[in-house]
């Protein structure tokens, strides 16, 4: 059965971005250590069009976030180009280049409306100016049998957690300390979540959580 | 070889107690949640001096705790009796009863003396008031080859990872969200942790640390 998703690395102290996020820095200062479980990997570099990296026991779990996504959801500051109106001359495309990992509809959310953008390897961006429902609707048409997998950041997420939109997620707990930053368990007094796997990895834990 | 570590549960917001902490509740608003997957545990019960109970995965981890514990270090709020000098009639004795589930010499962080508390079954109260250093060294005397444990609250744990006392840290991540409360994980610019353990047991994932 088709659900909506996410999943995060978040710092011990409860962060899953660093502070000063910047159009340069999207993830924040200190934010890349959160990931640096996965840079390793064979199925994270693949991602990125480049061969060789390790196995372990993450694999399994970085696959699975590509495993059955039907479509993806992205904020505007996710799919990057700055604030306010979309610039023309060059366009922004994503941070991606023209073979973007998705491999499936996106769908960005912004005030800012713009035409569809297809891609190269079934990624296609369609911007989305009516908010999180509309943008939910769409995606899950778009995904058919497949999930939706909103892909962030901590904002995007909060919405869809707050507006009782999310079945599962996958939290990748890695043992540091950011100290400031963003975090995404914030203003959420009626989540209700169900622990439903762990998998112990180098560097990282990876609890999979329902919600109930 | 004789370490220094401690227990902390957390919920996955990044609270260790709740808001709101007093003598009556020193957990704080909603802050007993963050033990439910403790309470219906044999080994947890048995600490209380009650029978029956469940045995899971999480019973090694409860055992653990305990098992080489040759001292306990405690802050005056986790002790108890209130802020201030000690109540004379009645003296406070701790929360435990005649029979404290230590079994070991504690170290209890005061500002105010107060004479040796020799309880039941081995455990014994002693006031230090020259703080967190002179009480480790104390402690770690009196725990021979056994571990120290800092036993609580976050105030008195924190003081010990800032001083770079602490060896190895177990985090119990309880899926709840409290929403306020007391952090531990907070001003703690240098600390580097290390994961080395996890456990999966129902509601709850148990992440050892080891300081780096």
């Amino acid at each position: 059965m088709s659900k909506v998703r996410f999943d995060i690395s978040l710092s011990l102290d409860g962060f899953m971005a660093g502070p000063d996020q910047s159009v340069e820095n999207p993830i924040g200062a200190g934010g890349m250590a959160l990931f640096e479980w996965a840079f390793p990997l064979a199925a994270f570099r693949a991602l990125q069009g480049r061969r060789g990296g390790e196995v372990n026991a993450s694999t399994p779990v970085v696959e699975e976030r590509f495993a059955n996504a039907g479509a993806y959801i992205l904020g505007r500051n996710m799919f990057g180009g700055g604030p306010g109106p979309w610039p023309e001359e060059p366009p922004w495309n994503g941070w991606w280049g023209d073979d973007p990992p998705y491999h499936a509809p996106v769908f960005v959310l912004t005030h800012h409306a713009r035409e569809p953008l297809p891609m190269l390897g079934g990624t296609s961006f369609t911007f989305v100016t009516g908010g999180i429902e509309p943008a939910l609707e769409q995606a899950r048409v778009a995904a058919g049998d497949g999930d939706v997998v909103i892909g962030g950041g901590a904002a995007t997420i909060r919405q869809y957690l707050a507006a009782g939109n999310v079945d599962e997620l996958n939290v990748s707990l890695v043992p540091i300390l950011i100290g400031r930053g963003e975090r995404l368990f914030e203003d959420l007094p009626d989540l209700r979540l169900e622990q439903v796997r762990v998998v112990e990895a180098p560097g990282v834990t990876h609890v999979r959580y329902r919600v109930a």
